[in-house]
């Protein structure tokens, strides 16, 4: 279960403090030019390190191309990128002592003794920069079909940013945000976010958030009814992100509250193209989008790993105990999640247009 | 891709108005005792037309399944089941006026004119008659696996239900929900929903909802990291429901306002098991199963079939127009889909814990 | 595992003497006009009850389509064809009893007692009529492509027929061979295994043989390099046809006597076209198709069911003893495996062709 | 398509004259020991450059385990292998010109200019070494299920090797082959081999022959009817090694001349364990295996690269025109295929076997 996708497949590999993580890359078109700068940058904004509000930790997260790739053009054949590990400090873990909201239990129970538990091994938020690396692939690769994503932070503990307008979406916003290391709408509201997670890093402690993302240009008639509805397929892949645990789409479950007359987005046609006048249910019906901006939020929990003291158990001597997390972390992972959403969205519509091709 | 799973396989086909819909199971163990009045019970529970909250149309329902099936036990190779269609008025439908809310118009772009629109075709709430289908063989199968699902509506309009304790889930309780036409823990929430939903049908509108579902009794190390996360395998189903527009698994949204040191799930042992005092997280860490009920939320959009005048268009002269929509229709659809996402969501774990084994 | 393919996907079901087999198709492109009397008279080609060559078992075989086919086109959702069983008697067989060549060890080691066992269940040769069906709907589509398939009878027992022209196929002979219950090139070779197979059916045996295939009018480009090579992906659907044991491409095994510069086909330009002089690569290099035609064999193994006494083991009683094998069966089933293959190439280049889209 | 297997997964990526080749390994059971010496030993069989009858390339051929391994054992989440590739020259090729037997036309059609040239890129031999490196992680799990496998050359141009003996295949003997570089059974025959390569060699040119591999130790019940027959995983896999046109299993084409009455393998008891007294459907029947030795034979063609002037095409100016490859290369590919078929056994084995737990 490592790969994804049908027809832009991404398999991903590696731990937190093995020698190196990656992610094999399939099916993307060739002679598609890759700027390798572009990557760069993309691995820059989600690599931790920058500022107080992320772990100290100094990854260096350069891409090695390995394959697939000759002169700055793809060739057709499988592409693999390798991001070799540093500074890793293994000796700040221990593997008998369960971490809360860690996979650390799961992950003894479905491969024993001999998982990789240093630094979270391979559940670790570490390996989400292959995804990363496979969504500015896939967001070069769909610049042809004139697709843009953007990705905002909408919530941090109570500080809410405006959200997306889901009939008329800014493209230039969109991009904007996704140059922006705190990417939000409203700068006040911004700034309010920070001062939350600032008091949550100065309390040991961590803050979840909600993130928003827009999917601006997609044609219609893309995605499935039923099993390959275009809700199945982004949120199977955005469930893939450590920390994700709700989706919803459009009004989402502010339908609960509806009516069905407030809920249907009325059709009409203007310049002989076919609109909706409101968007309630983010540019997808019966699985299919029918051409206005998909619009999804993202329930990002609060960081598993926090200073304070916590009851949790031995699993070797099976018995109550108390931990306390050293280590370097971040009181805040929703900001920076926010560009795995973007390279997770690329990777999803990507593979879905060209399974329509 | 009307096609789910890697152990446990559920293909579905069929159309509103055709001959008949139905599915094939593949993988289901052989010599699985499968008593067929329990299939005939729960197709019953998600057949409309038992009174004024659903639309009259009559289904028969009744499944006949010709393959795999030998003497009242499975033989291990693919069960077909079949459905036919009765009582299908299809001169009510228009295949050139695009229904809000409804796969219309996305059908006509991806599938064009040779589409079968007759009561939604392909896209039919109907369809989900097979995942019924399909979900009442997995329940039994799962049977041996002590596992137990139940599902409750959570939300109708501003009516709330008592939601489940996510720590100490009563199995009986899950039992009986899944006995009632209307699911729900407190008759009296349940008494004011029926109101809520009167009141639509008599404006001619339709209401939404949100339903929880308890799967109590995994084991734990069922799911895998990233892509075969036990949140990416139940949403992709989940999302494959008709109507479906949102997820989140335990806290989900509501984790948003929350800091690390009250999210977080602290383990202990009891008895020699591991234990979460709390279970914010849904029984699932790092994708993984660990022992503890996984509870989801699923929001679910207002019937949009409603009686009322609406604007849209008609696709076939380019033109803007109105529509107003005749035959049968669902006030609500939110009681009846919960029988579909119990359905769901056995079918989902049995194919999880099939890949276990 | 009851389902092949990417973009074209078949999924078969049925056992011989259960109520009905038949197949879901999905990936069929929407508005394909489809010939129900061309899918009769596939069906009926391969239909056994004919003459002395074959079972006398009359089978009806008659395809009901009840979904994704509205108006003799198709709508682009799954298509499923379901033929009924009849003619059936199940007193022939003891489930017990081991038969020498068939499945039945083997499905009772896997599928353990409650595996169907009348008529080979699941196993029988009868599973292949959806396959037929199948290959019948893909015909249809590849129409289009302009694709063309034939398949002859090459070899029965000591009898060869005249090979195909690997450079210069000749299409309409393609054609007429389809139509044949017989297909052979030269009518004397076919006549001198006809009297071969009716010395087989006298003296209570079966005869083997070997099948020619040839796919005509493929397009440069289709296939890809190793786990999807043309090679990979033919062989893995032929070798599903029950009684095919090998397959060889161009020169095939006639590759281990050849030196390099016998094998390679050199490349040309005719009027702008790029042809090889030769063709003992079957128009495949590294796994894609280079235009020429594509050309294999494959090998079919005696009917297992023989009138002679055989020994054998009894399962339940574990114990040796003798089986003598009642109920009607083919002494040679090349004839009827050569309608298969081709259903079966038609099956594997549409599902080639559609992925290049 | 780079990807193959339900439960051990094999993931292949690279180019000839890339910065490394490798491959990905997903479904690794947690906590296998892994001898990186017997790793070692495989590549280094498998690797050319150790003799005359071999391209004189030397390549190091060292994998370097990133991900999924720590101290010795495996952590069950996926392992990358990566080789780098060294000395290298790409100036021997040339783009433009199409050489014949090789895939430079293909690749050309179907990945335009951009492919990567250089050495066949992703279509070299060399590719096999990551699945060489698949098939020795595959080998070592294997152990525990007591499967030998063992392959041996059987025909090389006139010369042919003792065949295996398919009812009593000697295990040890298996092992031994797997330690030559120049497999057969019996000494005379391999030394006439060398000769018909030499010879070959000296005429700057190439020659073909036939691989045969026995597995043993498989429990009976392992594989599916159709689809999933133990003769369609094998072959896919088979065909997906460049070079390879044909396979048969057992008797194979022999069938073909053969009766019902002897084709059939007599089941027996012996010591309360189900035997066959031939063995001639190569252990499997009704596509699952019966727990005889799986035998199969492989048709390798003669290696395409030959030092003789050709006649080929200039695919950029499109016109006629001569070829004379200059570069390193193999009078005869066959006995290092040998590896490369044992290692594709391996992993197809493994996978099947992991399938039925």
């Amino acid at each position: 279960m490592n790969t994804w996708g049908e027809r832009f497949k991404v398999s991903i590999f590696g731990e937190s403090h093995g020698k190196a993580i990656g992610a094999v890359l399939d099916g993307v078109p060739s002679g598609t030019e890759l700027d390798e700068e572009y990557i760069k940058m993309r691995m820059d904004r989600r690599r931790p390190g920058k500022n107080l509000m992320s772990t100290t930790r100094v990854e260096g997260d350069r891409v090695k191309i390995v394959s697939g790739f000759v002169n700055g053009k793809t060739t057709g054949t499988p592409m693999c990128g390798i991001i070799e590990n540093r500074d890793m400090r293994s000796k700040d873990y221990q593997g008998e002592l369960m971490r809360p909201g860690h996979a650390d239990y799961t992950a003894y129970v479905k491969y024993g003794e001999s998982r990789d538990f240093r630094g979270g091994g391979h559940f670790s938020g570490r390996i989400t920069a292959p995804l990363v690396f496979a969504g500015a692939v896939a967001e070069q690769v769909l610049k042809k079909y004139s697709v843009t994503i953007g990705t905002h932070i909408y919530r941090v503990g109570d500080v809410y940013d405006t959200p997306f307008d889901s009939v008329s979406t800014d493209i230039n916003a969109l991009n904007d945000l996704e140059k922006m290391d705190f990417p939000v709408i409203c700068a006040e509201a911004g700034e309010k976010m920070r001062e939350e997670i600032d008091r949550s890093r100065l309390s040991a402690d961590s803050v979840g958030g909600i993130l928003e993302c827009a999917i601006c240009g997609m044609p219609a008639g893309v995605g499935s009814p039923f099993f390959g509805s275009v809700e199945s397929r982004l949120s199977s892949m955005m469930f893939s992100i450590p920390a994700v645990k709700g989706i919803e789409f459009g009004r989402g479950f502010g339908f609960a509250g509806m009516y069905g007359s407030e809920a249907n987005d009325e059709f009409y046609i203007e310049n002989g193209q076919v609109k909706t006048r409101t968007n309630n249910n983010a540019g997808i019906n019966g699985g299919i989008t029918n051409g206005m901006p998909i619009i999804f939020r993202i329930a990002v929990k609060p960081t598993a790993s926090i200073g304070q003291t916590q009851n949790s158990i031995d699993i070797e001597r099976m018995e109550n105990t108390e931990i306390k997390i050293h280590g370097r972390h971040d009181p805040c992972i929703v900001h920076r999640a926010a560009s795995v959403v973007s390279a997770a969205a690329a990777i999803t519509v990507l593979d879905m247009i060209l399974g329509e091709a």
